[in-house]
């Protein structure tokens, strides 16, 4: 169904309905977004308070055909948040939903609403000594809508899982205003079909996540950490399955580092400490959460000489206090960074079978040299399979010069995911980046309920139009 | 739409299509169930082999508008695989699709076809050195398809997730025969909606699982046990909470038993070896999984310390080896059966916020002692909120004497569940008992968008006709 540009008539007879200043004009952050691909565009930003807000909104949307943008921290990396072209949209920002409803540690859960920042909740876990599992680069802006939205994945996700694993319930506000009221708090519910998970990860393209129930889990008693040098990505996942035979869960984290990132930092964030005299090609950043009997150091220490005796692991350091694990994790979260400041060509959140892994990389970097001199950076979240494989101009050129080339160097590393069974959007979403990706690769039959799904629950096209599915 | 009873010709049309063998007549395990409160009707029971000779049988029924109902091991409680009334529908049988299609221990996965037995896949991963972490009394004869299309849970979701967190991806044919290809094998993907969570508890209303690649995890190091009496529910949680703490994800088990329960076992199964002299009121099944570096028995014994020293336990005994921990847990797996042989007037398969369930434990036992001198039998998976609330005839009188009864007992005991924010089914699925139920106490907007789902899915109404929404 074509939609209406959100003119000034809608938007005068929108601010009736709603209170004052929860209509604001768009400013330049709204219409941004972090690699600086997308530029968008709206005709007012929405900032409701309540659900019965959203509804108001969306109702009157719906009436205008007006489509609808929603925004939480504006952190997202594959433009879903960021509308560039067709009719000008409102954007629906949850800026204003920032309660937490209840922190319920008996219970171990708690309800956030859309806005919450992803620090917030997981200090309001701690405050009653628990812990919100997820963790990642931009939880210091990063809402909790937008979270659930996109099923964000992070360091945590080997051992808790995503977002999705997070969610007891949801509240959500449909297209034509109806809502779902669905904050359940508990850990087993068969009652009807399971519409959660048809929310999460759908980036709100079939409706607006207006609150959460999360689940808390115990805070691990002992925490520590290494970071160990290992001979390839194979080697890498010989001592996963090593440190899992021994600890099972208590793995929280299994971070690949590469050669190339380490150069990176150096080059562009000197004051991250590194642990290397000479950047290594490969290292894995071993995360340890183990019960109270145990310690971490030693297990660590077993685990590398357990590894260096069998091949696995050639050099190690192993944090001797939090404040030195802490480094650690400092060093693995400035590596994005480092990559925003090279600039990269195209950047890859691809997942694959933990077992096709090493092959991948090997045929991914063979595929991308074919192509010419490019760098990769390829580092990420070994453990879940999931590798962040990022393509960069070759060393003294910009990334402008391959501007041109940007779509062959994506479509080559999707490739070689493709033919090992793996996924082009492990963690990142589908966006706005890689809508032709989903039509290329996703399984037809599946596409084709994707579609039924989107035109049972927002019929006329107003949610965020042109991500996911193509319109 | 109107059904069509699945007459000679249809049957005959269809077994054409089929090879020979594909089509048997239906013998009386078919149609009856566990508790023995339904008997089903079936024209034929259709037993393929593939996805494409189920989607032969949906197409045909589709066309002829034939009720087809899905059969798993037929361990079903709630009636979800034996359609009463209606016109004549045709079974599905999942048993001759047996096979493994690959277990893979590097990368942690195995993709079963529907048919494949619990304990069957439970003995595969152990094969490789892995668990599958679903386990389940009726395990012997439970499907991965039926498993899979109720969502089942069991003593393991307090460490691993019911069913529904072990599925990687699903092979699923749709009612009009076209077939889902989704057995991605990956721990991270975010191409477009999630369409497994939608067919994980849809109880075979939504498609027919026909496979499933399933996650399988690290075995625990080191095993124990402990049976621990408690003062009261209440008591029982904060013993959780304890063991948590200290212990995490070591705590893979947590069951409540109850004096009733012991006492129908000693009166029923008296070879079923009970650690107490007396049957206590309540009694804690706690079940370690540990690494490598730490004694479970030593674990338990600091835990009864502490416990006993903040008055959460009273009396307790700790296996002393594998046998003994096998022994408490035949214990535990031996309750539903001394239920059968007593013989439930109702039985509920509940869920509460686990803040919530000492006080539903109370008002649930009082509002049934309103009732009548009924005894209950209230056991089952504390840890995660999810009690078996089952209701008896006095002690020397019948259930059949109470059979009027039924429907008043069940009600009044899932108000008090509704009044605290539960569910009235946690792990048993809706099925045809508790369709009243899902309209009752669903969410309205959540139920109109069931419905929108069942008629985008299923829009003849051929699957499973009549089993969690009302037609």
């Amino acid at each position: 169904m074509a939609l209406n540009p959100a003119g000034p008539e809608f938007l005068a007879h929108l601010a009736e309905q709603l209170p004052d200043a929860a209509l604001r004009a768009p400013e330049e952050r709204d219409l941004s977004e972090p690699r600086g691909r997308y530029f968008g565009q709206a005709a007012a930003v929405a900032c409701p308070r309540t659900p019965e807000e959203v509804a108001v909104i969306l109702r009157a949307a719906q009436a205008a055909q007006v489509g609808v943008v929603p925004y939480g921290g504006g952190t997202g990396l594959v433009g879903g948040q960021v509308m560039t072209e067709g009719p000008l949209p409102l954007l629906i920002s949850s800026e204003r939903m920032t309660g937490l409803r209840a922190v319920e540690p008996a219970g171990n859960v708690m309800i956030a609403e859309a806005g919450c920042i992803l620090a917030d909740v997981q200090a309001a876990a701690e405050g009653v000594g628990r812990l919100f599992p997820v963790s990642l680069g931009s939880e210091g802006s990063a809402r909790i809508g937008g979270l659930l939205a996109t099923n964000a994945g992070g360091t945590g996700v080997l051992r808790w899982g995503n977002m999705r694993e997070q969610v007891l319930g949801l509240e959500v506000v449909l297209a034509d205003g109806r809502v779902i009221h669905g904050l359940k708090r508990l850990r087993k519910d068969n009652l009807g079909y399971d519409l959660r998970h048809l929310f999460v990860g759908s980036e709100g393209t079939l409706g607006f996540i207006s609150a959460a129930s999360l689940r808390m889990v115990s805070r691990p008693a002992r925490s520590g950490a290494a970071m160990l040098v290992v001979p390839s990505p194979a080697a890498a996942l010989e001592l996963l399955a090593l440190a899992q035979a021994r600890l099972g869960e208590g793995v929280s984290g299994f971070e690949l580092i590469g050669g190339m990132g380490l150069r990176f930092l150096a080059e562009k964030l000197p004051d991250v400490r590194q642990p290397f005299d000479v950047p290594p090609e490969w290292v894995v950043l071993v995360d340890l959460g183990l019960p109270a009997g145990l310690s971490p150091e030693g297990e660590l220490e077993t685990l590398f000489e357990e590894a260096a005796e069998a091949g696995l692991a050639l050099d190690g350091v192993i944090a001797q206090n939090e404040a030195q694990r802490a480094q650690f994790w400092a060093l693995r979260e400035a590596i994005p960074e480092a990559n925003r400041l090279i600039g990269s060509v195209s950047s890859h959140d691809v997942s694959l079978p933990l077992e096709a892994l090493p092959a991948f990389i090997e045929a991914a970097l063979a595929a991308v040299a074919r192509l010419g001199g490019f760098r990769v950076n390829c580092f990420g979240h070994l453990g879940d399979g999931n590798l962040h494989f990022n393509v960069f101009a070759p060393e003294g050129e910009t990334r402008a010069a391959y501007d041109g080339q940007r779509r062959q160097v994506m479509d080559t590393v999707h490739e070689e995911v493709a033919k090992l069974g793996g996924s082009v959007s492990a963690e990142h979403g589908v966006g706005r980046l890689k809508t032709a990706d989903l039509e290329r690769y996703g399984d037809p039959v599946s596409l084709a309920v994707m579609r039924g799904l989107k035109g049972l629950l927002d019929p006329v096209g107003i949610l965020n139009p042109g991500a996911v599915l193509q319109t």
